[in-house]
């Protein structure tokens, strides 16, 4: 009557798409366009930073050893030479008892090695050369921001598969970095299939919905990091509908499916994998919901066919097919980040498979507390707006008390996990 | 010598900011582009969700009056007299012991009103007609996603200003916004300033550094969700910076310069706003680092002067320009979100101003740590590249021990808070 299929633990299912090592490509871009992209190499210092030693304050550069007998009772005065201001370079030799007016971010002068504040000098002129006065000693060094202090040339300073985010921009512009190395999107294509589907524009009719799959998903791989080529609806009818998928194939990096997975009698993706001559990786995963996520792979290429359910489809696409798309973004920590959190509702419903529960992690007091973003049934869409992470809920249970200890796996998380299964 | 400054506490320049209006535009975009967008208006269901009562699960759609009496010893059977996958509508109506084989998501047909899940009917034909037996009762609404159960036509369900994430992009589908309202991107203008500035493709001099600064706020307005138009470094020349400054206000919504407000001899910012007849709100604010923020108001339009230095500058915009822009987003939450940590590291620095750190927030056991990211002198670029928060120390202190509780602002976070001074 109906295919029985074995599932198979969540860690495996994982662990079997992992092993395909699909490959990162690299390409170079503007640094206008590489925030929120991942570098794609090591980002390496090419040059000291300062490359030159500076005054981190505006005030007098001079040399310390003239300050040395400096004090209240005794004040040091210096004639001031120069004046210079960020980016100018003074090309005159301080000698004994002499000072350059200098201004923040301005390179040493010759022979200087420290640098006297505004707010403890004392200006004044004799015959129109200007003079300064200061009551106190500075030690070599005192107030010089030194080369090489921030970072050295060769430096590692960033790792591959880090996402860019303001301070690396800030970087790649210091060490000169015109085009960034950042890996290329892979592209991932999307079919969904269902006679229920209508197109966002069209008018709702009895037994039809508009697609919001599509939609949902697109909006995931991009903020995974991906690039989306939506192919549109797979048409109902067999033969079409595998030149389709097999076409779409040379096209792209990965193919998501939503629908047409089960064990329905409409559910036809089950045998384009296998006309297709596809390795069926798993075709059920014991987990709720998405547990007929069917995962295949094609020359290299792998085949995500996950549930027509919102809620299923959005779950197997987090768990599945995220971690391979941040591998090809080079990534280290590929796959959602896993916390603990305090469960701040009761959650009686009776648990036979490990429940991933859409939920709102909020923080109190510097702890993390989960509570469910609405309504559990697989089918309800209006939950995932409000949800930020998914509860881990294991199986075998009656169900959980408001404040046991859960798993929460962050969705707007751009740290990650090395492999939580 | 040098002009005093009387600074202001951080919660009265941020609130000189926030008293004014700026008002945010709407405007349409496809569907296919909204994702990472802000909803300019409400959320409202144009539809019940589901617009019909519909299968939950392949199975066979009853009435559920006829299972009344079946159990184990007492099987009841059913003909099966029509066969319907979503999408479709059976055009039969369901009398006394029929069913309609049924697939997940499919209309219920007229007169059923429960669903019998495959796994626990059996099937058979009696000369070419398809039956089938269960053994045991079904209640009404028994296994219906009812319509209206996910959302009820007119609910406003998601509100105005919120960040569309994957679930929300699936709500516009499923309500059918081929076109979604949501808040144009605030245009945002930025100068560097500085004489010490190459451009990322010149090669270092001495005294010279590339100007990371701009690469970096460009970063910061993406990350905020704002929109940069760079117009490169301001002249030297005081009239040509002057006449720069005065065009680029009427391109823009709001004007970053980053430089040049200090009071060193080469800072003619304070000069051009007065020029301008701009109204400087304020020019110095208690805190570290990025005290000589500067920020000024111009027919309707806020001038953010900030500082030259990196970390100075990264600071000043997340505190004050932030803000306003989140609003023109239609943000309700438009500063950045605090919550509270635990210092993982001695800080021994005293700390005569309120101080912002940057720092790196990591969670322990559901609980929020934090430690800096890196050297905390205000030029120090590369600790910005580690931190996913500012931790705020108040002044007036000696230092802080580990395991002291801090608050900290989060970077990354698209929660946000709506007020915290």
């Amino acid at each position: 009557m109906f295919e029985r299929r074995q599932p198979i633990p969540i860690g495996e299912a994982v662990k079997k798409i992992m092993e395909h090592q699909l490959v990162g490509v690299m390409e170079q871009v503007p640094i206008e366009e590489s925030y929120g992209r991942f570098l794609s190499g090591d980002l390496v210092a090419t040059s000291d930073v300062p490359h030159f030693d500076r005054a981190p304050y505006d005030g007098f550069a001079v040399r310390a050893v003239d300050t040395k007998e400096s004090s209240q009772n005794n004040p040091t005065e210096f004639e001031v030479i120069d004046h210079i201001g960020a980016g100018m370079v003074s090309n005159k030799a301080v000698g004994p008892n002499q000072a350059v007016r200098i201004m923040t971010g301005a390179m040493m002068p010759t022979g200087t090695d420290a640098v006297v504040m505004f707010e403890v000098a004392q200006t004044h002129e004799k015959n129109g050369i200007p003079f300064m006065t200061i009551k106190r000693s500075f030690k070599p060094g005192e107030n010089v921001s030194f080369r090489g202090e921030d970072a050295k040339e060769g430096e590692i300073l960033v790792k591959q598969g880090t996402l860019i985010n303001p301070g690396i921009q800030a970087m790649l512009a210091t060490f000169g970095y015109k085009n960034v190395p950042v890996a290329k999107k892979p592209l991932i294509g999307l079919f969904a299939t269902g006679t229920e589907l209508l197109e966002v524009n069209e008018n709702l009719v009895p037994g039809k919905i508009r697609n919001s799959n599509s939609h949902m998903i697109a909006a995931q791989i991009h903020r995974v990091g991906g690039a989306v080529h939506y192919y549109g609806k797979l048409p109902d009818e067999f033969d079409t509908c595998f030149e389709a998928v097999k076409n779409a194939l040379n096209e792209v990096d990965l193919l998501i499916t939503t629908g047409g997975v089960s064990v329905g009698d409409f559910d036809y993706l089950p045998a384009i994998y296998e006309k297709l001559g596809a390795e069926v990786l798993f075709n059920k995963v014991a987990m709720r919901p998405g547990s007929v996520s069917t995962v295949a792979q094609y020359n290299g290429k792998i085949l995500f066919g996950l549930s027509g359910n919102p809620s299923a489809c959005y779950v197997g696409f987090e768990l599945f097919a995220r971690p391979i798309i941040r591998r090809m973004l080079f990534c280290e920590k590929p796959h959602l980040r896993k916390e603990k959190a305090q469960l701040e509702v009761d959650f009686p419903k009776a648990n036979p498979f490990t429940r991933f529960v859409r939920a709102t992690v909020s923080i109190e007091s510097g702890k993390l507390k989960a509570s469910p973003s609405g309504l559990d049934k697989s089918n309800i869409i209006m939950s995932l707006s409000g949800a930020n992470s998914l509860m881990i809920l294991p199986g075998g249970t009656r169900g959980f008390e408001a404040g046991t200890e859960v798993d929460v796996l962050l969705l707007d998380d751009q740290v990650g996990c090395e492999w939580h299964w």
